[in-house]
């Protein structure tokens, strides 16, 4: 088959929006073909992609709802979108040549016209692991950055609790705040993941919060004398009973709500008046707010990675067929660490 | 009567803690009889109350639970306390001597023993009515200062949404918010007080909690194009349907959250997620934290009472004995502007 020809292109599919909890039959394979030249005139890029990532507000985008602009529904019939690492075959974009490596939104399939290459990252650090770039150096590596710096204002000695501590932003978080001497306890919902954050990432303490019976009594526990900063990944009971805990001026960086994405009807929080006793802030963030700081992220995180003072554990699937299996295991929490998928390795 | 000797002192006594809804006989008349002299030795001083006021926050000191140092529950068979305005008649205390006005913390009585003065304020400006110290110059005036310019980072041009807007705080809120050029809509629950906002106060718009079947439409009505600040006085069904209307990087300042406190259970909050969908600050606040700030409110806000730019509407009644009826009436949504007790014109 000739570089300048048609390929077959599998791909997949998004087949109709989603209620309830996802499953993989929410998605099929097809297979197309694809010219691998971007269309005359075009000024977009097409690429091969090497990894793709898993992430939770994919689920978001499954539903019908439109609840803002950043958060546009998948389309029934065509392919998923979501973060990965590629490598360009053919530009129309002046910033991008054949053979540049990128990372941002592309599509899940071989191979991807991107049309607004401009929201591209450019790959100019390749003696770490190309996949980094869709967890610890991609987007979800900018969520913990700007979580922890820029939303809870963080300073030594802070309590911290972080909840789905071992996935791909909760472990950065639980890091980056050792390093900045707090203390750090993290929930997470296996056993193996308790080890890893206890004896791998170097919390202080972790606790599996299936087999808590009582959140608060378990956050009483490792916190006695209340919490700092929340690490907000899951809502529902955990930040009810997160809210009975928290300090006075503690800050809460709302990153996400897991927890609530397959509930038809969210749960009700009921503590929200701890707010106004402890005067905590809760911030909701996104990490494309925090794009042009991209820059300044890599000056502190590369130097974490190259000296192994930051390690980054992630769940690698091997082949674009084990896509659906996997998106489908971040909502069952089967995965531990960052789940990325393998299209190529090259 | 000598002044020196000992004089009657009519007291509101708390009797018990209270659950659900606050009646008028969950409080009771004392009169006992008080020396006016400091004690020997002591640094207190020893006040004529003039003027109390009916604050929400009373209703949480009225429960048992301990929610936080800040709150301290009431203490079942002494006065109530409350923010007053007081004249010194003898003082232990080298900042304070006989004659000089105060606001602060006192208690529903005619006499108090403050023991620690140094959390009073002393009033320096008289040309204004002294029940004023009540309210816009006293802790609800800082309240509405600090949540409108220090918590809610206003800017010319913000879609700013009040509820409970004619109350003590709310009134102020509104005015600040249309003197920095603001579109400001609040919400109360009665036609008088909706007619206050539109005619007296400024408001651009203004709706009947009471009158609306669906809060979400209401808002949507009078936000077409969503909310920038919101600033939280009551909380529950209302929080939930402002987050579904808030715009992106919108702010709420949570005062507090009066539909609450007479509730068994707080109700559930279910549309937290807009915050991470709209990167939304929820931020709790309290006067206490800015009362450093207190001259630099005066000089903003003193000004704009003598200019005749901010009017301020009290509902005062006469005489401790109306005391209970008055704070009762609070939670009931009786009062129309902030809630004063005469104790004493001088």
């Amino acid at each position: 088959m000739a570089f300048s020809g048609e390929v077959s292109n599998k791909q997949v599919i998004f087949r109709d929006y989603v209620t309830g909890f996802p499953q993989e039959s929410d998605m099929c394979f097809t297979t197309g073909t694809v010219k691998l030249k971007v269309p005359e005139g075009s000024n977009g890029v097409l690429v091969k992609n090497l990894y793709l990532s898993c992430d939770p507000y994919m689920r978001i985008l499954m539903g019908k709802h439109e609840v803002s602009s950043s958060f546009s529904s998948y389309t029934p019939g065509s392919p998923l979108t979501g973060y990965g690492v590629a490598k360009v075959l053919d530009s129309g974009n002046p910033d991008f040549k054949e053979g540049d490596l990128v990372w941002g939104i592309t599509g899940w399939e071989e191979y991807s016209l991107i049309t607004t290459p401009q929201a591209l990252f450019k790959i100019q650090h390749t003696d770490v692991p190309l996949s980094y770039y869709t967890g610890i150096l991609g987007m979800p590596g900018v969520t913990a950055y700007a979580g922890f710096y820029e939303v809870s204002s963080p300073k030594k000695g802070d309590r911290v609790f972080i909840s789905a501590a071992s996935g791909a932003v909760g472990q950065l978080v639980g890091q980056f705040a050792k390093l900045m001497g707090c203390y750090v306890v993290g929930s997470a919902g296996s056993k193996e993941k308790i080890d890893l954050l206890k004896n791998k990432l170097g919390f202080d303490e972790a606790f599996n919060y299936k087999e808590e019976h009582n959140l608060d009594a378990a956050l009483k526990r490792c916190f006695p004398e209340g919490i700092d900063i929340y690490f907000e990944n899951v809502g529902g009971k955990m930040l009810d009973a997160v809210l009975l805990n928290m300090r006075v001026h503690g800050r809460i960086a709302v990153c996400g709500m897991i927890s609530q994405y397959n509930l038809d009807q969210p749960e009700g929080v009921c503590n929200l008046m701890s707010i106004v006793y402890k005067r905590v802030r809760l911030e909701g963030f996104a990490a494309p707010d925090y794009y042009p700081q991209y820059p300044k992220f890599l000056d502190i995180v590369l130097p974490y990675i190259r000296e192994g003072k930051i390690t980054y554990i992630e769940d690698i699937v091997e082949g674009l067929e084990k896509g659906p299996g996997a998106i489908i295991g971040l909502f069952k929490g089967r995965n531990v660490g960052k789940q990325v998928i393998v299209v190529a390795h090259e």
